[in-house]
């Protein structure tokens, strides 16, 4: 049976999120009739909606590769009139389904425009196809974003420690800032790399556990006494006892910038010499940094909910069961907006956050690997040449 | 005959500043006496020397594509006292040869060594390899250090282009700081990529001119009427009207902040929603954005030290000299450090700073291609499906 199928982007983009919306397109074009739906739910409020000609089907195909939501996504707040004004116009243009990629905010949209279809009659199917950078969706083993993420993540940690090393006469204390702001899985992604003592992360603060500033000053003493410098990691949503109450912009937190706060208060209580950083956007759009296997889940996804279409599925998410880690082998499945919502934000399990090796078990097939640096060269190999004396 | 050759590395490190002496140490080893110095000038006048026996020479090999400066740079004041500590440790070494891998500080003291060697009548050869991010070195056609680096930016900028153009509804100006104290070649490179309109950099500034704010806010303002957001580059040295006076640390100016100072003001201008964002340390150690050609130049400036040493060279600096863009075609050649420092600080000439295709045709070649990615999908594309009504 034809459908009319409605597809649009939400949230935060991710540097994948495309490559789910061309996975989508593909399996559906020849079948269905598709209108695409610009800036998520205020283009669904809008009736910002693209015809999906064969002209405008061969531009989104060609985004397989790009960063960015080519939809455009954003963050508009869904309240009971957007939700009421997006089923009108998704009715008048004859809409029966409708799919939208996107996080929480996006589900628990999804959930209530379902709700909202059904208590006015209209037949709507309604799939949510998941992404996220922060890996804090509920009903899922993990979403199609995160794996890529983290990669920058965790190779820019790697990277960064051999910078920091060099400059070991210079700078002392650096503390990258990540994404994250209610769960450090992120944050704890900056380790996976770490190989040698000298590297950091020595300290990884996540929103999950409040840091203990007594603890945390003296890793970073330790650790500049032992090796002259030491590499901090924060999760952008993390608390501690300097914490400042944070900006409010367009009704929503912004965050990014609790490693200046941590900065300066190291500077002041430990006299040495810190310099504070927050990795940007390139943690969610950096081409050069897609994970092989978050690109290809972000496709499965993408597929499975041409799928769940076809069969009639509604009010679901896509999910991603693992079957096991090595070898790395998962399932696509479905489950309920309303599980999805029960779950609430996720965070990192008690295992992960105190057994970090447990962590990175789990994380290592969704990242990748990263080529073998060679242990520092450091202090102790300084000798006189052996035929000369001094 | 046989050289005793003393190495080391100084200033800021670059993504490939290993490549050149690993390429360096793969020439000397087998026929000359080898002696490693840690933390550049700091080391030569500590005294921090490795011997270059086949256990540490293989673990530099190591380092061949590592980030960072593996035998340590950093900044070191080089005083008289520190030049004439650094010559007599030389001496005791018995040391006949001297190479830094370095920038204009390097350089410059460089020239001093070489000029109280020869007033104590030390017979040292003196060389000296260019690296630096910046570009800002004299003396040679452009620096290893620099394609990798401006590689990032301009990549870093394509792509979060897509991420900015995604979220048109939530965030309206986007400015981006990159490094470049004196000198905006690196800022410049953010636009390499720029194919289509909708795409920053809107806006591009450079320390070789002072920003004139009602140019800057015209074009922010014209770019959001007209595209819903703006994205703007400042270099880290550029100054404006609004500029306060940098911090100090350690003696030595540290950037970073114009963008936070700028984002200030043009929110309170224009009332619009503006984020500022520092690319950081990835800009010299992001390893997966090294470029093919800067990595294959940082390895031949090494082999061409080999080769000068072997001739007796001293007082010189390696240089790349173009010999065509397209194709693109170079010869190394050596500069004095005389001349080099008779330059100064190296700013984009005139033509580039007013012909930015020009530029791009000189940087094209350094920094290599990027994948093209299909012009953004817009609001002109915006219809009520051709088949329905509302």
């Amino acid at each position: 049976m034809q459908k009319h199928v409605v597809i649009g982007q939400a949230g935060g983009p991710t540097s994948v999120i495309n490559a789910s919306l061309v996975s989508l397109v593909k399996k559906l074009y020849k079948s269905h009739k598709l209108t695409f739906v610009l800036n998520g739910y205020e283009g669904l409020a809008k009736a910002s909606f693209i015809d999906g000609s064969l002209a405008i089907v061969e531009k989104v195909k060609a985004h397989e590769k790009v960063p960015g939501a080519c939809l455009g996504s954003g963050r508009f707040p869904t309240d009971q009139s957007v939700i009421s004004k997006a089923c009108k116009n998704l009715k008048a243009i004859k809409a029966t389904t409708l799919v939208m990629i996107g996080g929480n905010g996006t589900m628990e949209a999804l959930q209530l425009l379902d709700n909202e279809a059904q208590k006015n009659q209209i037949n709507l199917q309604v799939i949510g196809v998941p992404k996220t950078v922060d890996n804090d969706l509920g009903g899922t083993d993990h979403s199609p974003g995160f794996g890529s993420a983290a990669r920058y993540i965790a190779q820019t940690t790697k990277d960064m420690n051999r910078d920091l090393i060099s400059m070991n006469n210079f700078e002392q204390v650096r503390i990258l800032e990540t994404m994250g702001r209610n769960a450090g899985w992120l944050a704890a992604a900056s380790g996976l790399y770490r190989k040698f003592e000298e590297e950091g992360p020595h300290y990884i603060a996540v929103p999950e556990i409040k840091i203990k500033t007594d603890q945390l000053l003296s890793v970073i003493n330790r650790s500049v006494e032992k090796h002259g410098h030491t590499l901090i990691v924060v999760s952008e949503g993390v608390t501690w006892e300097g914490s400042e109450s944070f900006k409010k912009e367009n009704g929503r937190e912004v965050l990014g910038g609790i490693s200046n706060q941590i900065r300066n208060s190291v500077k002041q209580m430990l006299n040495l010499s810190v310099r504070a950083e927050i990795l940007g956007m390139n943690q969610r759009s950096a081409s050069l940094y897609v994970s092989e296997t978050d690109y290809q889940e972000a496709v499965e996804v993408g597929n499975y909910a041409a799928k769940v279409i076809d069969a009639d599925g509604t009010g679901q998410m896509i999910s991603i069961e693992r079957i096991s880690s090595f070898p790395y082998h998962v399932k696509m499945d479905t489950i309920s907006f309303k599980n999805v919502i029960a779950e609430g934000e996720r965070k990192m399990p008690t295992v992960f956050l105190h057994n970090r090796e447990e962590y990175y078990k789990w994380l290592s097939p969704l990242v990748g690997p990263s080529i073998a640096y060679p242990s520092p060269i450091g202090k102790e190999e300084i000798n006189v040449p052996s035929t000369y004396q001094l």
